[in-house]
Order: C-alpha cells, then structure tokens, then sequence
C-alpha cells in the first residue's frame, strides 16, 4: 500500500508519540491515549468520536487489516516497522501489533452531556472506581447494554488509560463520557438533567428487577472496598442485586453487568 | 501470640513451599496452591474444603488477624517474617501480606461430583476458558449465585493457579469443581446426572431469561474467542443474553454473571 510509511529506526521522531508508551501511561500523556489491538482500532475509527492522530503496525499484520486501513483518514500517517523496531519504539513487547494515537478531546461539563442526551436514557455513573480493570469492564457492560453515557466522579480513574480502553474492549472511545468536579456535581447533575438515580449496593433497599421506572435512569456504582457514602445513600433510591447469604460480594463489573442487564430496555 | 515462628532467613528450608511462588505457578508446584490475602485465607480456613499446610504472615498484619488466627488449626504452621524477608522468600512484593499454602485433592471424576449433588442443582460448565482473571471472575459469580459446583474440559485453565484463585476472592476454594477427560467426557456427564444443559452464546436459540426451569440446570461457557464448538451448540438447548446490536459482545465472566443471576432460585 502506497501510503504505509516505514519505520527502521524506534528513534525516528514521527513515531516519537508511540515512545515508551507504558510509562507515560502513569504520568499522563498531554491530551492523548493509546488504542490497541484491531478491535480498539476499529472502534476508534467507526465510532469516530475521537481524532486519530497516527498509526503504528507491525508489517506482519497489515495484510489482514484490509476493511481496516480504507477507515483511516487520509491525513492519519500509518507507519510500518518490523517487531524489533515496533518493540524498541514501545519499550516493551506489542503483542496485537496495531497501535494507535487518539487525542483526548477538552473536558465536557457533565451537565453539557446530560443535556445531549435524549429523553429516554439510561447513564452509568461512577463514584470511586480506581481499578483500571473495573473501569473497563464497566464501559464494556455499559455498550453492550446500551447506555447512553458515563459520567465519573474525580476520584475515579481515568478511562483513557491505555489498559482500561483495551479491557473496555473499545468501548470507552464509543460511549460518551464527562468528569464531574465532584461526586455532588454528579449527583446534582443528574438529579437537574431529570434522571432517577439508582444506587447499587449490597444493602439496597430493594431488588434491581424491582426497580421502579423512569424515562432517565442513571445506574450509580460505588468503589468496591468503601462502597457509596452512608449519606448520599441515605437521599437516593438504593437498590440491591440478590446473592448468596454465605459469599462476601459480587465484583462491581459484575454487577454492572447484571444491573444494567435488567434496566436496558432495548 | 505463642504459636508464631519467627522467620529471618529467606532460605529457611521450613518456609521453602512459599519460595518463588510467582515462578512456580507457571510450572505447576506439586500438588499445592496459594492462597493470598485475608478474604482469601478466610475463605479457605471457613469452607475448609482443602487443607492448609502452612501460613506465612508479614509481621505488622498479625495484629489485625485476632478472628482469623484461632480458626487455624493447631497443627498447621503459622510462620511470621518482616516485609524484606517476605518478599525475599516469596520472590516479589507481597502487598497483601498475608500467604497460605493449601494442599491439592486428588482429582474426583466429574460423575462423583455430579453424583453428589442434591435433586435441585446448578452447575457450571467451562469449555476452554484459558485466562485467569476469566476463570477466578466466573467462579466469584457462581460463588456469588449460589452454584452447587463447576466443571471444567482438559483445555480450561487450572483454577489453583494463584492468580485465578485471588481474582475469585477466594470462591475456588470454597464451591466444588472436577475436571472432565474431555469436552464430550463433560457433556455425557452432565447429561447423565440428569442436568438440562444451557449453552450461552450470541446466537443463542433463545433469550436466557426464557430458559425452560428444570431440577437440574447447568450453564455451559465456551471460550471468548472461539466460543463453543458447532457441532455441540447443534445438539444442545442455546440461550443468548440480549445485546445492543452496535457492539462486540459481552466479556465471558460477565455473561456468566447475568446468566447466572438469571437462573439462580435462591
């Protein structure tokens, strides 16, 4: 293909976003994030909500990248390198062998957001997830059923870590979603956007399948060591998924899963 | 407390079933697995299913373990080390502080296993679920749901592996499991202890809240990638779990979890 650009040397500077890619996912990025694999990619691309800012493939893999590589815009560099160069540019082995730069877009108010949405929604929203793996996994179960948005408090982790969108399978660069300045800001947002708030915990009120209905649901998960605060609980509808009496909890991916499962409506 | 062993020597040959343990999980380790962690070791010391051959604390945990230290029984080992010596022995830092060492059961065929379960049974069935996280995720939910056991095919990840056990909270140790000869070795059991055989899978025939109720149930789950094979889907009762249809799918130990709080009677 005419317009792969080859790459021989992991000190190039055109590939310098792609340097050492896992420490600076600990330090942050300078406005962006990292998708890898061919099914991150191609929610990058067809979902379109993010700027592509480049593409780096191992040369072994661009033969079966064919309904892939029309996707890309026509300004987006593609380069090319053999594992050595690709693994010498990473800092560490690229096992999928497609890597992509996206730029992080400007924050959205949480109340910008709520508004787009349409009248019937259903919004996952987040206090106090810090595990990358949950994130992820959260954003996954949130596409696949159907939710509208996610909206995060500050104290949750960042979605554009690299591992959270690979475990999200794509999802976090599909599913739109804002940072609160507060887990008030949150719950106040929500609450002026018209949604009925539903606080999973394993001590909620009542069961999940029990919930009442709303045209806007906001699903809203707590962190899994601490849970929702005792006085936020106190003011929102608490729900609760039923386990077994002799096992500690469900993990809170898990019970995304299984919430949103019975709030979808699609 | 009198029973502790004062450890300071990471070569100390009474404390040689923890050394290394991180490169020992990839090579298998004689008949033995690790338990990490409180909620682990409780776990185990409770369910008492597997027996304990020894405990290995970080010393300024010992304070905070006054509940779990007397359910230890009295001829079982409980060693204590500060942090450098720990890691020393154990190979890496171990964060949780906390170890154990649990002896492995010879292998029950799956048909004693099924043969032991009451009339009103759920089990569930893994064919070739080979990550780790996948395996421990599945088993924290069928823990969660109140599963009477799991089985597994030969191609399924080894459930004692360490980190499956940690991901699990501790649920492999405590809900029974057994290991079929084979996929087909797996199904004829199933079918001979008199489970309805639920296979989930996108394609399912139909939606898994419509799954026909019967004593005996068992949800079968097929790989991530490849899923189950044709030929067995064919000859089996299909279920799906409902999806929106702009995305990929679900991760398996999610749907495990939706199916699972689904089918649960508890």
């Amino acid at each position: 293909m005419q317009r792969l650009i080859r790459i021989s040397d992991p000190d190039d500077p055109r590939i310098a976003a792609f340097r050492d890619i896992r420490e600076r996912d600990l330090v942050g990025r300078e406005g962006r994030f990292v998708a890898e694999g061919r099914v991150v990619l191609n929610v990058l691309l067809s979902a379109a909500r993010y700027e592509t800012e480049a593409v780096l493939l191992l040369e072994n893999r661009v033969g079966g990248l064919d309904e892939l590589l029309p996707m890309i815009p026509d300004h987006v560099p593609v380069y090319v390198a053999d594992a050595a160069t690709m693994d010498g540019i990473a800092g560490f082995h690229i096992h999928r062998g497609i890597l992509a730069i996206g730029r992080r877009p400007a924050q959205q108010p949480v109340a910008d957001l709520l508004s787009s949405l349409p009248e019937n929604a259903l919004v996952v929203a987040l206090a106090g997830i810090s595990n990358h793996d949950n994130m992820g996994a959260i954003f996954r179960n949130a596409a696949a059923f159907g939710a509208d948005a996610v909206v995060l408090d500050p104290t949750s982790c960042d979605p554009f870590y690299r591992k959270a969108i690979r475990v999200s399978v794509g999802a976090i660069l599909k599913t739109p979603f804002a940072t609160a300045t507060s887990l008030d800001d949150m719950i106040g947002g929500l609450s002026a956007a018209g949604f009925q708030i539903l606080a999973l915990s394993p001590r909620g009120e009542m069961e999940i399948g029990e919930a009442p209905a709303s045209a806007r649901t906001a699903l809203l998960l707590g962190s899994e060591g601490h849970g929702l605060p005792a006085d936020l609980m106190s003011r929102l509808t608490t729900v609760r998924i039923p386990i077994a009496e002799d096992f500690d909890s469900l993990n809170v991916a898990a019970a995304s899963a299984v919430a949103l499962h019975r709030l979808w409506r699609g």
